[in-house]
């Protein structure tokens, strides 16, 4: 086994073995198959693809690297929920409570910002002193005392996923099904889950820019999630604007404890719900969609879920106590609207740029973020807006920052003379 | 400029700019990329291909990234041949020397052996003591004083090509038909020539195996060459079986002094003379092919050519006497015809690995070389042959590697009822 000729057949459109794949991967975790060879690899398989079966081979060798959590006889259904990213998306904050305070387990590996969308694990890391990177043991025991908690992956979970992923990013070889979707897997399959929800976006701010894509992506993890016993459904939503009213960090975090106070905004909560039924029906809690949504509505109006929110953040050792104050922005500016007339387009992608740009998120790998940073939108596509109306509220702590993003977002919008509100689930 | 957004820009099939590619190339020298960016991005080079205009910045910053050649007011036409490579094609070896001896200066930088083609500067090293890796000012040097010189590619020359081509040869990216034009022109550019004539093997045991690529090839440095005022002619000659009666390592010096002795394989002469032909006609020391292949014969039956190679080693610091003795191979074995009939087709890239395997070439970059290796073959396409008859001699020093070449070398032909000999020039 040459790891070039491995390459080349990758190259030539030839499936690879088993036997390949499994040198491969093991060779270079070990570190005799060298990054310059795995990038190779990593851009032969985004011009090639994979099979299935490579990719669940791949999968495997990624997930047999590392640990995989196992919670003996659980009396309770142990699922997530996993985003393909986006902006604002805010709802694995509001969705991990909410299902373990209706009984489900959910031992959550989230994500940091990835090119232009927001991380998980970032948002939360806003809360001072909050511990996202337990060992194994003490993330088993949150789950075990709580239900649920987030935390990033560690090094013990698929770590040749964490050394291809990081690799990735820096060689332009993120937008690949196969590599997407064996990397997705390989850390929620490690989790232990019997059920799983992806919310697949769509748009002009997601990954998947196309429905085509976005369905290959969701039969692909369908065909796995069933070969590995996991009952698995998808949620394909739009990510053509902002979701929410706030993106950025500490600013999400504040926006998901309004939701679990009842006072969230329609579409994340919508949405929330949508991907929340998906598991109570697949744990068997409820008998229809119905059911599950009245359930959830009674823990959000309980403050159930907000309890339970709480406690994560206590047992992760977090503190919320003066968030909203510690996290407060130095700096903010308006972005106005330039015309009357109807929003009719964001340019998403764009604002997730800006967001980096701001604070939120990492252009280098070792980029120090900024918490307090953030956008607030006052409207939507569809709305009506005058001349002069404030569009975005933007602030962070960096004057310098601030003014360039908000110069950047002038060019995030169009306004015209019609325009309708987006359909939010596809 | 973000490297990673570089890379997904030629992924997607765009164009890149003069100042992207200058970016790329200058930060990757410098170490600010990485080999698994530059990898990453001659994989998408490989998929996506380059316009001759962003070859021709490729080619540009990796000749400025070094030193170039300047034989200031030579009175001497400076030119030099190049050759995709092959089995057995010791051309370089007579070529030089020859040219020399007709007055021109061929200042040539030559290569290792690459995948399954021996490499020039591999050959010339079995030559005890001599020296292929001098400073510009000695090359330059003993190019005044002896017309001709064959050097291995400096730190100094290029150093950008020579960095991206070591990691070539471990990615699988070697076959794309701008990367391969931008290093071999590199080389050559910074070599100072005026002309230059290039050999494009086409065949089972050349890298290119259609017309189709080497045409695409041809134009390509045909353009380029034009673009730096270098006379450019390419000779497409078929590397359907190996080139002479000998391939390996010091059994091609051998062969190459009998050529010069004038008892060179008809096939040797033909391909050299017509190379030298074009250089001869582009230097203006003749009027017509008919005068150039007459002067060529001249040259050859005065031992004047010969006496140019013999002034070239000793330039280098070699020492030629008593070579056959001193690169004897210790052991040798014979491969038989298994039927009667005629060979109707050689398998030459399977005869490049075996010698390979036999220790004429690399399969890891610092194998070590074993110089009396080697295969004499004493039948060609079109040959009859008997039942039993030895077809090759193989002979190394390394009896457990002779063993196992012998048995692959089997594989390496066929005999039929018909075939007839093979062109040479095409």
């Amino acid at each position: 086994l040459i790891p070039a000729d491995i390459i080349s057949k990758k190259r030539d459109g030839q499936a690879l073995s088993k036997n390949e794949l499994n040198y491969f991967i093991k060779e270079y975790l070990s570190g005799s198959i060298t990054n310059s060879q795995m990038s190779a690899l990593l851009m032969a398989i985004y011009f090639k693809g994979m099979s299935d079966r490579e990719t669940f081979v791949l999968l495997d060798v990624m997930l047999q690297s590392g640990s995989i959590l196992n919670f003996e006889n659980s009396k309770e259904y142990i699922a997530d929920k996993h985003s393909t990213g986006g902006i604002g998306d805010k709802v694995s904050l509001i969705l991990a409570p909410l299902m373990a305070a209706g009984g489900l387990k959910i031992p959550m590996i989230a994500g940091r910002g990835l090119g232009f969308t927001g991380g998980t694990v970032d948002k939360i890391e806003s809360i001072p002193n909050i511990n996202t990177n337990p060992s194994m043991e003490v993330f088993k025991d949150w789950i075990i005392k709580n239900r649920c908690a987030i935390v990033v992956q560690s090094n013990k979970i698929a770590p040749a996923d964490k050394k291809i992923y990081s690799l990735r990013n820096l060689t332009g070889t993120v937008p690949s099904l196969p590599l997407i979707c064996s990397s997705i897997l390989s850390k929620k399959i490690a989790e232990g889950i019997q059920g799983l929800v992806m919310d697949i976006k769509i748009g002009n701010g997601a990954f998947l820019k196309t429905k085509k894509d976005a369905i290959s992506l969701g039969r692909l993890i369908t065909n796995i999630g069933t070969f590995y016993d996991i009952k698995t459904n998808i949620v394909f939503s739009s990510m053509d604007q902002p979701l929410g009213r706030f993106a950025g960090l500490a600013c999400e975090v504040t926006e998901a404890l309004e939701c679990l106070n009842g006072n969230g905004p329609n579409d994340t909560m919508r949405i929330t719900f949508e991907l929340g039924s998906h598991l109570f029906l697949q744990a068997g809690i409820v008998n229809d969609k119905n059911a599950a949504l009245k359930k959830m509505q009674a823990l959000i109006d309980s403050k159930k879920a907000l309890k339970y929110f709480k406690s994560m953040v206590n047992l992760q050792g977090g503190q919320l106590d003066d968030f909203k104050n510690i996290t407060k922005p130095k700096y903010e500016q308006l972005v106005h609207s330039n015309k009357s007339g109807i929003i009719n387009f964001m340019d998403t992608e764009k604002i997730g740029w800006a967001l980096l740009d701001l604070g939120c998120g990492y252009k280098k790998p070792d980029d120090k973020l900024d918490y307090t940073a953030g956008i607030e939108f006052y409207k939507k596509v569809g709305d009506e807006v005058k001349y002069n109306d404030p569009l975005y509220r933007v602030f962070n702590s960096d004057l310098i920052r601030l003014e360039k993003v908000s110069h950047l977002l002038l060019d995030t919008f169009n306004i015209g003379n019609k325009g309708k509100p987006l359909e939010l689930i596809l």
